[in-house]
């Protein structure tokens, strides 16, 4: 027995958390229902462990304020380095590379499972999360991205969250890539300052744009003023470097930014195209525009065409542009990423934790990753796929109620009045009848007297408490709490000394007719809970 | 783009696996199943992350090959060690300390996880592997344990596991304890020759008496005569001490032993006690005998009566000698027991990886911990839990038929014959046909030719193949292949010639038609499989 004095702390390292019950329970629901939804569209499930040789994962994080620290690793007994995955992808990459020949290709997978980050944790940010990927690998053609783009639209919809309130923007790194290089930001050189670029905007939905300029030039001040709150350095563009990134990655009043606003209802996008509107654009207009905008530049098209495949096999399939998006600020920080590149957004407003009101913003994101299996390979190995980020989407659904799990009854509690090993076994024997006909129950293990167990079996929640005392034994008979009437009862009765007079719902039946009574109560209940909602 | 010359091998480390479908789907139902009767005895779901403080999770895993190097652990950024759990009790006693004073106890939760030994792997043995466990905290009466083990019962039931082929065997530590302290075994000094004995014991239901004895004893020459094949050193006891070692754990003949060889049937041990029998007995006569031999060699029976009052609640509620068994042969290696401890096992026999039929063996275990929340609180805490080995009894009861997934339909795959964009929307848009009407479908999104496309889709055991080249799309109209009858048909048709005369299962019907004739086609296939059962 552990001394007071040199007892263990019990606490757990920052950025890792327990699950509660609620959390596990709304976590399997919304999961079922996402696998739903891989397996319609005909993905299979497969599993890759949660330990990797370092060099099979590779370096593909995007850069870190800890440089070499975003992974977990340690040495095998042989020397060689081993981490925990930091995503689902690189060890997609090292599974379909080993079992490539076996495989039918394309081959389509999903998985779920955690993931590891050995980054500063901070409020909401934890070094160990959930990820739910699918992923096709050996399809070269952009059909699957725009796959991918779709099944992402279906499973929102399967999870509840309504059309408009959630839309799948697409972009594609090679437009990216292209504009950074046309505006001088190619090469080694400039890694660091095309990260800024990004970081600028990726803040094109919450910010405005004269404040991502500020981003994009010369820096910006938290406060609004020089010298008021943090100073954030300026990737230092220009004016016209900025314009011409503003043609194709930041189209000012684009329908990506509108829908994010609210701005433009359902109705209106799916009435499109609008070629003549400055407001919004149909997916098609928008890439017609944005090539143009490109050939003005002297810049590569390949990338833009591939987006307005997209936007007609989406069409095609009747997935409008306010469920999936061609957005030209779509920015994925993962380095893999080698084409169309894809984010799941939530457009609800739904309080954070702070109680603001916000909109939730990314779920989930993925894109094409043509060279990660090549690695591998020495062969080019086309891949594109989709990740979830499991606990913020659960977040999300729980604040917009759809993951109710109030249908989960808690147990039965047999009451134990008498502890010889006699009557523990006749009240085992209750509880094991109750579990018999289905019925969640317990026989309380404490070491507590009546009114403990009443409070614990309160406390838990029952919906029942079953009392023997040597009385009832006597008379072959058994008591029986409806906790729920009682409680409300309870709280009906404002005056106390009514309350101490009144008596909880309760009867007193033959042993015989436990099962039968407690069942009638339950359904009493049930039938009650149906009438509230 | 790697080149081959420099391309990283795609490999895992040692110890490590993936998990194909059918594994992934299997456990999901075996998970269910279980989670269902966890649930019903009134457990709530909790659970840990995969990483702790070294020190929370303390040193308890049975003696290592490799002293130390049973966890896999590293330092964080402020020089404090975290560790991968190796199990899940340890992180729940972690759990329940720290969140003490807010739980309702006696605190009943459920887990499933994986968990990490740092270990040298051999076959069938993994570094990474998933448990299952139920725990009880705060309950200091073994009525807790009683219902462990009456809960493991259920749930081998619930899987299917005929009465009879599987039984929850039963011991306590303190009998261990006294036993090994009576023959002179206590104290540190006696620790390694604690270890070798009860790995002996532990043997009890793999060798005869007379090699345990050697085992105890000499020690034991592999191939059966001296200097043939290894030698394991015995313990060195003597004959006396041997006896009555016996006496308490090795009851020569009993009835758990019988059982475990088929001797001795279940109707034969429900008819039980049998006092006056040499070859079984009864739970209780077995606490019976097992309290004389103690007594008459000085020893403590507080052990034996807890094992006694574990019998009496178990008869209570139900549950013969045959479903869970006193026996004194259970050794369980985790330090941390201080009370009763469980072995749920397998008595069905099962061909093993070398195809040789073997009783299947233990698929989990558990016992009393009250030590374990206590070196965090610094005052006494009861705990008693039970974990399930998940992969281990997902072998099992797939090889015993128990985990059948043939209800998961593969695909229908949609051919593309021609690749324009154009043509993609078109087959796109019958693919969101079928599963806007339910049924598991996809474009094939390869760069194959049609015969490559069939081959596919029969690698993926689709079930029916639709196909639309430009004749058919011409008249409005699609060919629907039945896969299935297309095969059955090839393998009936043993002349080559007729083979190439013969046409596959099929029909071309009009595009508007074609959800419910694949409807129709998948419904005829269910039907025969349904009579082929």
């Amino acid at each position: 027995m552990a001394d007071k004095s040199e007892k263990t702390k019990a606490r757990l390292p920052r950025g890792f958390a327990d699950r509660s019950a609620d959390d596990i329970r709304a976590v399997e629901k919304m999961m079922a229902t996402i696998r739903g939804v891989y397996e319609l569209y005909g993905f299979e499930p497969v599993e890759q462990p949660l330990i990797e040789y370092t060099d099979a994962l590779g370096k593909f994080l995007p850069d870190q304020d800890r440089p070499n620290e975003g992974v977990f690793s340690f040495q095998d007994d042989d020397d060689q380095w081993l981490s925990l995955r930091y995503d689902l992808t690189a060890p997609t990459a090292r599974f379909v590379a080993e079992n490539y020949e076996r495989l039918p290709k394309p081959y389509r997978s999903y998985r779920s499972g955690w993931v590891f980050r050995n980054e500063k944790p901070g409020p909401g940010r934890f070094r160990q999360f959930m990820q739910f990927d699918a992923d096709t690998v050996g399809a070269p053609s952009v059909a699957a991205d725009a796959e991918m783009a779709m099944m992402m639209a279906d499973v929102m919809e399967a999870l509840g969250i309504k059309r408009g309130d959630y839309v799948i923007r697409v972009n594609n790194r090679k437009v990216l890539d292209g504009v950074l290089e046309a505006i001088g930001l190619g090469g080694d050189e400039n890694a660091g300052r095309r990260l800024q670029v990004l970081r600028a905007i990726d803040k094109a939905d919450k910010f405005p744009r004269e404040e991502i300029d500020k981003l994009l030039g010369v820096g910006r001040w938290d406060g609004g003023k020089e010298g008021e709150g943090d100073f954030t350095k300026g990737a230092g563009l220009s004016a016209e470097q900025i314009d011409k990134l503003r043609a194709l990655m930041l189209q000012s009043g684009n329908a990506g930014v509108l829908i994010a606003k609210n701005e433009a209802s359902p109705a209106e996008l799916e009435a499109g195209p609008f070629p003549g509107s400055t407001n919004y654009y149909s997916n098609r207009q928008l890439c017609r525009d944005m090539i143009a905008a490109a050939e003005e530049n002297g810049m590569s098209v390949v990338g833009i065409n591939e987006l307005n495949e997209i936007a007609a096999l989406v069409d095609a399939a009747g997935y409008g542009p306010h469920r999936i998006r061609i957005d030209g600020s779509v920015v994925r920080g993962l380095e893999y990423y080698t084409g169309p590149v894809f984010e799941a957004e939530l457009l609800a407003e739904i309080p954070n934790e702070d109680g603001q009101i916000v909109r939730f913003g990314s779920v989930g994101g993925g894109g094409r990753y043509d060279g990660l299996v090549s690695r591998f390979r020495g062969e080019r190995v086309p891949a594109t796929g989709f990740s979830i980020g499991v606990s913020r989407l659960m977040t999300a659904l729980k604040n917009l109620g759809k993951l109710d799990t109030s249908d989960v009854i808690a147990p039965v509690v047999v009451l134990v009045m008498d502890k010889d090993t006699e009557s523990l076994g006749r009240y085992q024997k209750m509880v094991a009848e109750l579990r018999a006909a289905g019925i969640r129950s317990e026989m309380y293990l404490g070491g507590a007297g009546m009114k403990a167990q009443l409070k614990y079996a309160d406390r838990r929640g029952s919906p029942v408490a079953i009392i023997q005392g040597g009385d009832e034994r006597a008379r072959g008979e058994v008591q029986i709490k409806d906790l729920i009437e009682g409680a409300r009862m309870s709280a009906e009765i404002s005056d106390n000394a009514e309350w101490r007079a009144a008596r909880p719902a309760q009867v007193t039946v033959a042993e015989s007719e436990l099962v039968g009574e407690v069942k009638k109560i339950l359904a009493a209940q049930a039938e009650e809970r149906a009438r509230g909602k």
